[in-house]
């Protein structure tokens, strides 16, 4: 390989939180992102991970209102009717597998949003989640921890990294144009 | 792209546990596969990571000593001399900047694997860590919890991905020839 893609992939691999809701993902491009994660590292080769797809309408409208969307753009609620994810993947901690998931639920999100930026998708991992409402309105047996969202559509927003100020500040902020800004630290600052 | 990549590279991206031991990773190269964990994203964006790199023999020696090596291969004490990675990236964690990193280790690590593999390396997530000597034994301060270390090198052993059998057992094991065989669970069995 003489042009590397990882690296472009990992920069356009942005958190998007705004998307052409009419542009859909199909189930079967969900099952080929899970497939992904199905083959990526799982501590100690446990794969306690779980996966609840969503595609359709109906389904993502009972998954939307219990995320909490851009946690520092205080003064948007998230994504309005039409810019909403055409799809979630929630990833489940099956706890009669492993009560420890370790980190696999990032390794596996990783995987699935690299395989969806190549696709020409995006998205975005959600932690905060009201999981128990969530739990309640997806009929998810108990057994199943839910422990990271994955928002996912045809990105119609522009993210651009930038660098941390001297004030240290890291929260993200979106400008009068509607772009969406990201202080990452510098390299310098994340080597020990 | 009509040919994807994302998919070759997750699949080429085995836990390697032997390498070729005469074959170096520069620092360079090791900031480089920092750099795209840089880029990958954190939870709130808080970016509470930090990397320790070693490339040179003597800290590598240092760090080997402290990691446990492929758990189920119970008759397999870990790598032997010629056959140990070449070089590693500590990923701690920075408690002045957070106590609660989510997953944003696994993230990172994946976002370093397949930077490696791209490049012709590969390596392994090792979780299972003797954190206090190693933390001794590298002079870290206490501010940085370790997380995980990832081993890199140039894989030296086979590693081929089978479906879980039927009696469910997930232990990867060894053959006569050294072929690393790894049992995953189906897609069926992920999807809830």
């Amino acid at each position: 390989m003489t042009e590397r893609l990882v690296p472009q992939l990992i920069l356009k691999n942005r958190s998007y939180r705004r998307f052409d809701e009419s542009v859909k993902m199909s189930h079967e491009t969900l099952e080929d992102l899970v497939n992904l994660a199905r083959l990526s590292a799982s501590g100690a080769n446990r794969q306690p991970l779980k996966f609840m797809l969503s595609s359709d309408p109906q389904k993502n409208a009972m998954i939307f209102p219990h995320l909490a969307w851009a946690g520092y753009l205080t003064d948007w609620a998230g994504p309005e009717d039409g810019e909403r994810p055409s799809a979630y993947i929630v990833i489940l901690g099956d706890t009669e597998i492993s009560k420890n998931v370790g980190c696999d639920q990032g390794i596996a999100a990783q995987s699935i949003l690299l395989g969806a930026v190549e696709l020409g998708f995006g998205g975005c991992m959600i932690a905060s989640i009201k999981k128990q409402e969530l739990q309640h309105a997806l009929g998810l047996p108990e057994r199943y921890e839910i422990l990271l969202v994955i928002a996912l559509g045809k990105p119609k927003e522009t993210v651009v990294v930038e660098t941390v100020a001297e004030d240290g500040n890291i929260k993200y902020w979106r400008d009068a144009q509607g772009v969406h800004h990201v202080p990452k630290r510098t390299l310098d600052e994340l080597i020990v």
